[in-house]
């Protein structure tokens, strides 16, 4: 098992990383403080985990409730319902929240938990890749809102995150080449010998091998602890972590979060991010084409089809990295170099969106 | 004008007391450092005060929008409402919120703005007395739930407190006297020289003598303040601002927020502690009658009739002072002498709520 550790003061918690965790009960027992837990997972993740989770977790008070799978339910709604089930179970301060599944689970459970009596504890067990290398690290909560993706939220920062990595024996290969696009997406930050290594290792990757899986995960977590240690609330490094973000955003937000994977809008983001950064002159093409050539070979979206640049920008404009009315993009000068800038030019921003939009 | 403030590290803040400060630009302009601002008042305060609030935050993009007056209305539905302006309007994540009204506008402008885009700045202009002593310090936001008082809601202090005491001129007899339930209570927790004072000047405050009002309002957030300093998210000694407040939000939730205001509850219940403290034998005889004299001297019930005692235990046992799934009460052992316990007697408990629900 490997340990790492967010470092945020009172706030800081560690990540486990290790094959069969879901199912050691000694694990829970030291993490989940409390006696009363509310598990929140979905109906597709729950038929394989939940069983397992809920006896790691006894013997406590347990109650599960399980959300609609994906994007399109990530909303108020689904999280009022939530706390209805809180309340009628007339969970405590000192109850926890505890998150099976991936993505979209950990951020409505972490806002639940957040809101819930102004904070209860949470816990997050990531079961998809994404989650595990991304979303479940650093505290990032909240749903989508009809005008814009994630705009409710709270930061609110697990108890800890308990990542068993034999859960992804069950991910479906579109879910995996998803949580692929963020892996790429930590290379390209600030590690380039990461990213070489993805691309020696891109066949092990995408067939699922564990070893490699278990290294691209805790890379990918030290690279996200360290950040938000740094800042934990975005206001200066932590706005490197949406490189492709914002194109991305806007492209789920332009297509009502059904046609693409968060992943996979990431990955068209990312490649976008590498085109403007090459139509502003900053990236060389060699790099420009072995970004490209990296998302594409790991079954990702390299541009996407059907939406006018007019609707992105629009997307674009009330996205959360805007400030002063200004659209706040994170750039890229090499892989492994990357920064965030509202000093751009607007006319490669339309170029780029229009020859990635075809 | 007195200054006042919140220490708090970096999220330290001033409050500001003094006669006109919502008709003076300097002060708005040193304190609101956004450029768009969505105020959020009710359609009470709003035709009173709202032109002189949008003259004094000139010549910022101001959006206001206004709420239904009372507690009934503090809702997560109506907080939605709020997100889509927010939205509509394209707000970023460098706006901020200015809540103009009462507590409970102030609870839900606060709210609003800890969960949009993960938290946005916001500023409280109290013109209730009970917000001015209370409600508008400290941090804590949020909404009603079905199930019980404030169950929804996230710790998020305002960037500044500024108090127009001139507002209190407009306020309905009844509206302060149900701020006066609120100054009460920081006597009895730990300034019995303010207590006394009170009792010796009640017929001035009832009469809404300004300079009697302007001293209650810094006594009160001095105390406040300090204890907030001192316990931001009510891991310990914060709990006794909660004084007569379990069982205040317990008469509410039970009578549908409708039959009693906020401090009308609040008085009710400071004499329920009191009672229950004695029966407990904890608190004399005279300061017992002291206590009860004061409440009902300020126009403000000292028993409240229509509730069975098992409703009112079955909303405490909701509230979220509830841990390990016993009650924490703040009793008193005197006047100016109050601590927190879940070590009482149940049948002084149970007695105390048939002696004062009759």
């Amino acid at each position: 098992m490997d340990i790492l550790r967010v470092d945020l003061g009172s706030r800081s918690y560690p990540i486990l990383i290790g094959q069969g965790l879901l199912s050691d009960q000694e694990i829970f027992r030291r993490h989940v403080g409390a006696s009363d837990v509310l598990i929140i997972s979905n109906t597709t993740v729950a038929p394989l985990y939940l069983r397992t989770l809920e006896e790691s977790l006894q013997p406590r008070r347990i109650v599960a409730t399980l959300l609609p799978d994906g994007e399109p339910h990530k909303t108020l709604d689904v999280i009022q319902r939530v706390l209805d089930v809180l309340v009628a179970n007339r969970f405590g301060r000192d109850c926890a929240v505890v998150a099976l599944g991936g993505g979209v689970v950990g951020d409505m459970a972490g806002f639940a938990a957040a809101i819930y009596q102004r904070g209860v504890a949470f816990v997050q067990v990531p079961t998809t890749l994404l989650a595990q290398v991304d979303s479940a690290v650093g505290g990032k909560t909240g749903v989508n809102h009809p005008g814009g993706k994630n705009l409710i939220g709270a930061f609110h920062q697990p108890a800890a995150v308990i990542t068993d990595t034999r859960t992804l024996a069950t991910l479906p290969p579109r879910e995996l080449r998803a949580g692929l696009a963020e892996v790429i997406k930590y290379g390209l930050i600030c590690d380039s010998a990461f990213f070489a290594w993805l691309e020696a290792h891109a066949d092990d990757l995408l067939a699922g091998e564990p070893s490699a899986l278990a290294r691209v995960i805790r890379r990918s977590c030290e690279i996200k602890a360290a950040i938000v240690g740094r800042d934990e609330q975005e206001h200066g490094d932590r706005a490197l972590l949406n490189l492709g973000h914002t194109f991305g955003h806007a492209i789920e937000s332009a297509t009502g979060y059904t046609r693409w994977l968060h992943g996979e809008a990431v990955g068209a983001g990312l490649v976008m991010a590498a085109r403007m950064s090459r139509e502003s002159g900053l990236l060389s093409a060699q790099d420009l084409a072995r970004i490209t050539t990296l998302v594409g070979r790991m079954g990702l979206p390299v541009r996407v089809s059907g939406i006018a640049p007019e609707t992105i920008l629009a997307n674009m404009r009330i996205d959360k990295k805007v400030q002063g009315g200004r659209i706040r993009l994170v750039l890229l000068r090499g892989v492994g170099a990357s920064f965030v800038t509202a000093d751009y030019d607007e006319d490669c921003l339309r170029r780029t969106l229009e020859s990635q939009l075809q």
